[in-house]
């Protein structure tokens, strides 16, 4: 079978070692005869695979001992309406970063609570730049902002430092570079990119931020019910816990976050000289914003990304067919994409670019 | 190694066949050189098993035309918010039938959000049956129930047939046996048991139920939404939902809900039969509320109760403990456990009562 490059934006490439893991454990999981899959949650074997996963977050991402590790279920479009139903009441006032498509989403979700401030917002552009966002207001709930943009393919580089808890979606770049979750009063990812499949939500929070909250929410809405009840206040999502562990030893294993970011930054250099230099397409993001994660690009012409995409699938590169409301293409080379994909990518783009000039002189000819 | 008959409350043992296909599908899903963890959930293939999904749910329960089936995530728990928020305001009223730590909890959430009638409850025989559960009134939003109770052992065999919605919480046997979807305006489960892994949610509503909603929630708790966006307004739990698949396809073969049924209550006839005869043991619901799914018993006194865990555990037979605000046993017979898994227990507690025998003759002689 021809080997598949998935550049799919999420649920995402996972290494191929924590994808065998995972099956083996479904079928007969720890040698226990037994599938993964209808294990007790509160087995003392599943709340040992809980808390393992609990600790390697902690140690990935350096997580303060007066932060608490979550995992709950929704994805982030859930924590989108959770945060401010916790921190954001009637009177208050919460400041947004409308840098894409899923700030968007927050801020409309955040409207239902209380008055949403848009300190800055780059739709004027279509969303191709991360605006400046320095923000002096006090008296503010929380400043939410979106530290990589999926569909629009721009990364923040600069958190602002403020004087107001920074609550952050970090769903597509977490576990992707350094952080220092210190800067930070709420994190929140979706699993679906660098931390597991699909499924599984993580929310790491300052204890004292959770504290403040002041209303009875519901239970499932409550981060202190999950973090009072180690995130079993009820039945959890045990497979995706479980790849999550798998994929985060697995991340351990390439020299945590630290040796995962430099060769992040290598497949993102590579791909993004080959944009620049390559006639047939450009980059859309400002150059000083380009995320990591998500690059995205177009071709010169419709009938030239049409082509391009048919080229590329032939040759096994998959899910680089960018998000409708940008157009073009979108590879995104999220931790488990090796750098050798990449590679067939760029070398795709030159033959491509080669074929081209071949036809059109070939015409002159 | 040795046989594990896992009799466990859930999540729950999942026939031998769906585990394989499952484990396949990690690895290499559908031929496509991709594991089923990483497609994209708005790839044409998984829209496809979201779609089979849904049918099968639809044929298996004979849904009718004019109800929605979803897919949601968060477990019965997020569901005991959800309703309320959408239903039940300032200044109205819900009826709720209390027959135990679900319903309890169900009813806890419900408070919240507007008034809440409790119209019977069997607390005080610790929940051991169903009450009387007559109910005129009108000018309620809803009547909530909980139509089997996993921890006491108790099951509802005549739903209350009223003028107003009846909403009820099926995470412990649905699929188990035939319902009448048209007697409820929403039905909604925690996958966990009869339907596939932990980590979704399935609910089944009536669409002009869903349309009476009048004041706006976050999009994750609005159900129109799901409805509206074919359950995929997010990325939805997609292993979840694949092996959910695997499994009601697995159940279309033992006949359906009609020949599951059969063998369901075969499988219960057996155990409680033992469980009657068998002078060290004694069943804890009463008998008309006998639940077929969650079949609890207790031991004579707390030293035989440790004697048989061990018996039983040293013969394969797992997930047999009963919850602790109950004590004893539960053995769940959900519709993957092979009645061959209920005679095995059936022999250890005859050999038991057996070597029990033989300790007391020999201590007499």
């Amino acid at each position: 079978m021809q080997k598949k490059h998935n550049f799919g934006a999420g649920p995402c490439i996972l290494a191929a070692s924590v994808m065998q893991q995972a099956a083996n454990a479904v079928i007969n999981w720890n040698d226990s005869g037994l599938s993964i899959l209808e294990v007790s949650h509160r087995s003392a074997d599943f709340e040992n695979v809980l808390h393992k996963t609990q600790i390697l977050v902690r140690e990935l991402l350096n997580v303060p001992a007066d932060y608490s590790v979550l995992f709950l279920q929704g994805g982030a479009s859930t924590q989108f309406a959770m945060v401010p139903m916790n921190f954001l009441h009637k009177k208050m006032k919460a400041a947004y970063l409308d840098t894409g498509y899923f700030a968007q989403k927050a801020i409309k979700e955040a409207r239902l609570f209380g008055e949403v401030e848009i300190i800055a917002s780059s739709q004027d552009k279509n969303y191709s730049y991360i605006p400046d966002h320095i923000y002096n207001e006090s008296g503010v709930a929380y400043l939410h902002c979106t530290s990589n943009n999926t569909i629009e393919g721009t990364e923040i580089f600069d958190f602002p430092t403020i004087g107001i808890p920074l609550v952050c979606d970090m769903s597509s770049d977490i576990f992707s570079r350094k952080i220092n979750v210190r800067d930070f009063d709420l994190i929140y990812a979706g699993a679906q990119k660098n931390m597991g499949p699909a499924g599984m939500t993580l929310v790491i929070a300052k204890n004292k931020f959770l504290d403040s909250v002041k209303t009875e929410v519901p239970s499932m809405m409550d981060y202190r019910i999950f973090r009072d009840n180690d995130s079993m206040y009820n039945t959890p999502p045990v497979f995706s816990i479980y790849v999550a562990m798998l994929n985060l030893l697995w991340l351990k294993d390439q020299g945590g976050v630290e040796g995962i970011e430099k060769v992040n930054i290598k497949k993102a250099n590579i791909l993004y000289r080959e944009i620049d230099r390559n006639p047939l397409f450009k980059g859309t993001a400002n150059i000083a914003h380009r995320s990591r994660m998500n690059i995205t690009f177009k071709a010169t012409d419709a009938e030239t990304e049409k082509a391009f995409l048919d080229f590329a699938e032939s040759r096994g590169l998959v899910g680089i067919k960018g998000y409708r409301t940008v157009g073009g293409f979108r590879a995104s080379l999220y931790n488990a994409l090796p750098l050798s994909s990449v590679e067939v990518l760029v070398d795709a783009m030159k033959q491509f670019e080669n074929s081209r000039k071949l036809e059109q002189s070939l015409q002159l000819a």
